[in-house]
């Protein structure tokens, strides 16, 4: 069994990473740690995973923990103070925060208001979205784990985009579950806030915006430029991305969708559908893309699970390749459904 | 017109005072207090109120406000402090908080956990229930408003007590959209955790509990012993309260029926009804009561929007009988339906 | 009092007239028409009506009532048989139905999927859009209510586009509660199918497309293009649009609050507002806009409550200004906030 | 591989069914039928099960198909049907409709409203509430899986009914998930009827009552007299019974909780906790229990996913035992927790 780490293991990514590991037949948690719940029992903490996870959080990881991989599931700025003794220890690390997705610190600095401490092992993270950079993750011992609504949008985007089929200038209309938005209760997040609500927040300032136009440089060769309106919804778990694109020439829906069943026909976790259902996904890894050609334009739907495709999932998905593992293990289970 | 403030502004309850009040043909706002918004604008702080109401919120209500009548719609334990100058100033005051609801003051130290300092007025409060009180109301320069869960169970279960018809132990399972809880974000009224769940809380323990059986107590003559169990549910207003009793003897529908219409046939926000709906009464100062005889038991249904028949609008109500209007004047509409 | 009618009220527009015109001040509710419900009580019917509304069903309106005006809130294809006959009664007629809104037959056919057969009073028909077309609706005998979508929309739109400030190509990604639905239970509006989901619909195809391009062209003398993507979202009321727009030229957000605050800083229920909210219009006539400058793009938002300002609401504004009245009459009253 | 079939294979339960049984590591999913969807791939009806069901689905369970075990997943009335012919052929049924839940036929027409047409059968049917059956089930070839809600409140009363601390009349307040009502759209079930709401129904003449008094009687040899109020909340799963005893005698909060603890101390998928949470259990065959003395009485919680250990999930835990396989297999996975 492979031993593994959860920094910062009281979160919704915590919590859902140690719901996803604890049944993986290769893999034990053998550490979870929490400033704020350090010495309470883990299933304690979390009710759900009673009689699956049967440790107790620690403040830290041990420097004698024997450990092959560790999670950080921390807010942004923490991962960037962890990630290089992890490293020195040979131990591979996978971060759920933002600290390692911009690969440039003035990039970063701009979006996340503060210097970027770990610009070293930035340039070696690789950006852990396995349907297009399967093969460095692979060979990783530091991947950045997309954002939830990052990988809702690329999923989308990023095939149209490598056609070459669409200008590089998106509208990106994303609506989220709560769940995205973490843990700690605030107004916006409060029932009678939202709950018979529909709440745009962050307009054309979400830090997810340069992590989507770099990773799609990346693959696609293209400079993207995202325009990108988030907005809350009164559900808990899910994520639906709608995104406008114009189209260089006239283009055929059955054109359209070639290009999605090529790039995504193969793939276990990714679904090109007619009809974008976030209940399809929920609980699951799987992603689901849709697109219809409306004229001129294109529209292409990205669908996860923000807390599993868009989150712990993912980068369990990564860890499978990361420990040579199969890609599917321990999570190759359908959405609910309903 | 009459001048009235409101001493607490910034709460889901003063924002609901304002919102009826605003429209009020006899009545003005003359001031509202906030220490947290002191300078703001009513209507920068609460949006829908603009065009509706102009004034600022002050940090308290000046000792040279020329007012005829006070709402007191803070925390408990700030009413007390409050109320005793208003009266000395000849300021009619209604206080929606529980500070005035228990005047037993041994009562009210051991559910609300402190002292209360106003034993002396605590005597002259009336219990603002129109529907039962209302002679009483009319001539009050004090009115404790009734909690809103003690609205929906003492409509329901009132009838039924006073007729003799059943044993004097009630269970009461009762449901509460999350507005019930306040502005104040908390863990259980997040989102993420309260929006897929319904969530028992403060079983047994709930501070309506002693409440109700007072209020009870003094119409019915009786000692009616409640089991009060509230629960969340992911619905921003309305209750729903579910009082379960034993008959004393086999009585029928029909006779059971009778008992509500001779109680509420000539009320104006109170319909017995027989599928009581939230929707129904949504947004309005109506309340539905329902009941069904199964076998030997009866169980008696009360619906209110815990806003408005729950709070701000009872409010309203008792404050139309002190001032010796009609009582219906200003919030004579109907529920929202959809 | 001026005696009015409804043609269709068991439906929700159809109720929802009722429910607001019932404590209008100088207008009576006389006939309510149901094929369905013929004979029933309207309050058993829409039980929130009960002591508002006293009248019962009948299958039709009566060639004798003595009605100056009527609601026809029927689905597409019927008011188109009805207006007719009341228009040569002298009876004056609001269509709430899409049946009076394309004034092209040949469009009409298109997205209706039938033929016009009142090609000659479709000409007559004025667009109850107060905000834009005031002065026709006064003098108009027969309105076409505008669509739920379509007023969140050319709110939101047509300052812009009047302005000249954007492009004439808009896309716009709208999402709606489920009461815009209606009344008829189906798969999609079916709780366990959207309670948990954001699900697409009618993409590039809804009939609101032609309604808001006709509209806009009438008053901008511009010919829009719209790219409308609705989508359900699990909310009761309540739509929010967003609008997604190219600028010409550089522009500051200044500019474009410039042009909004001019365009509805005196209108009574249109509000140019920093931060959307459905919940602070709901229940109420109110609409709010908002809008963005993000890059060389600015992202217009449009929220109304879908049954009031999106249907019946307009309907009774468009009523006001047909029979003489102040416009706001009879429904001058806040969103409900929370 | 042991071979199963599932007749009714369109609805909740039969997807559900599927969606667990397919990443079973003992059995195939052979047969699937459906009236409605016949020919059709499952995998389109249910998108969700893409890549994991590859059958289509048949009119019927063909007589040459070598089954091992049938899930029947019909409404009330068809399994009395299909089961003869199945036990003839050596075929393992269980059912998860009422149909073979009331061993009486008198009662079973009485709540029903039809004959029984098997009364032979009914006789062995064994009920399939694991925990407390478990041994019956090993042997059975025909077990009549318990109801959502009859599981959710023998779960939470039986362990108090044995200890004979309790009075054998117990109140039932349980609130649903709208997925309990099946996939046919309904006006109860329509999202602007439920979706802000509490809805009471089959108030004092719901079918599990019979079930639950029947199933009690079994194990703790008592007569329990229920009265059950079942209301529908908006939420997708969960259900939450609130149960409701007299206590016999003075009993302190340890000792009840002894009780529960001796009961279900040992079980994988039953927790006795202090705070019951539908999350926690949400997607998985988990069920919660919890209790509070509150006076002279006890509240006895019961939550479940209705479609899980409520409905599939429980009849997958049959079928294990039946199959003289791990209780557990290929479903021991935690609940959602978010």
């Amino acid at each position: 069994m492979t031993k593994v780490g959860i920094i910062g293991g009281t979160g919704y990514a915590g919590g859902e990473l140690a719901r996803i590991l604890c049944t993986h037949p290769d893999v034990e948690i053998s550490a979870m740690t929490s400033r704020q719940n350090a010495g309470a029992k883990v299933s304690d903490v979390h009710p759900y995973l009673r009689g699956y996870v049967d440790i107790s959080f620690t403040e830290r990881i041990s420097d004698t923990d024997d450990l092959d991989l560790v999670f950080v599931a921390t807010p942004h700025g923490v991962a960037m103070k962890e990630v290089p003794a992890l490293l020195e220890r040979g131990i591979k690390a996978i971060d759920l925060s933002g600290d390692y997705r911009i690969h440039d610190v003035d990039v970063y600095k701009k979006w996340y208001g503060h210097e970027h401490t770990d610009a070293e092992n930035l340039q070696r993270a690789v950006y852990g979205l396995p349907e297009f950079f399967r093969d460095e993750i692979r060979g990783a011992d530091l991947v950045a784990n997309p954002g939830c609504y990052a990988t809702s949008i690329i999923l989308a985007c990023a095939p149209l985009l490598k056609s070459g089929l669409v200008e590089e200038d998106v509208i990106v209309d994303a609506k989220s579950g709560t769940s995205g938005a973490g843990m700690v209760p605030t107004t916006r997040t409060h029932h009678s806030t939202c709950g018979e609500s529909i709440i745009p927040y962050s307009v054309g300032n979400h830090r997810h915006t340069p992590e989507v136009e770099m990773a799609v440089d990346r693959f696609a060769g293209s400079c993207m430029r995202v325009t990108f309106v988030p907005q809350l919804v009164p559900i808990v778990r899910g994520i639906l991305s709608s995104c406008y694109f114009n189209l260089r020439r006239d283009a055929t829906q059955e054109e359209v969708d070639t290009i999605y069943v090529s790039q995504y026909g193969g793939e276990r976790f990714v679904h090109y559908v007619s009809e974008p259902s976030i209940r399809a996904v929920a609980g699951s890894n799987h992603a689901q893309v849709a697109s219809r050609v409306v004229g001129g334009k294109v529209v292409a739907f990205g669908v996860v699970d923000n807390l599993v495709k868009g989150a712990a999932g993912q980068a369990v998905q990564c860890m499978n390749l990361m420990l040579g593992l199969k890609e599917t293990t321990g999570m190759d289970t359908p959405g609910l459904g309903v």
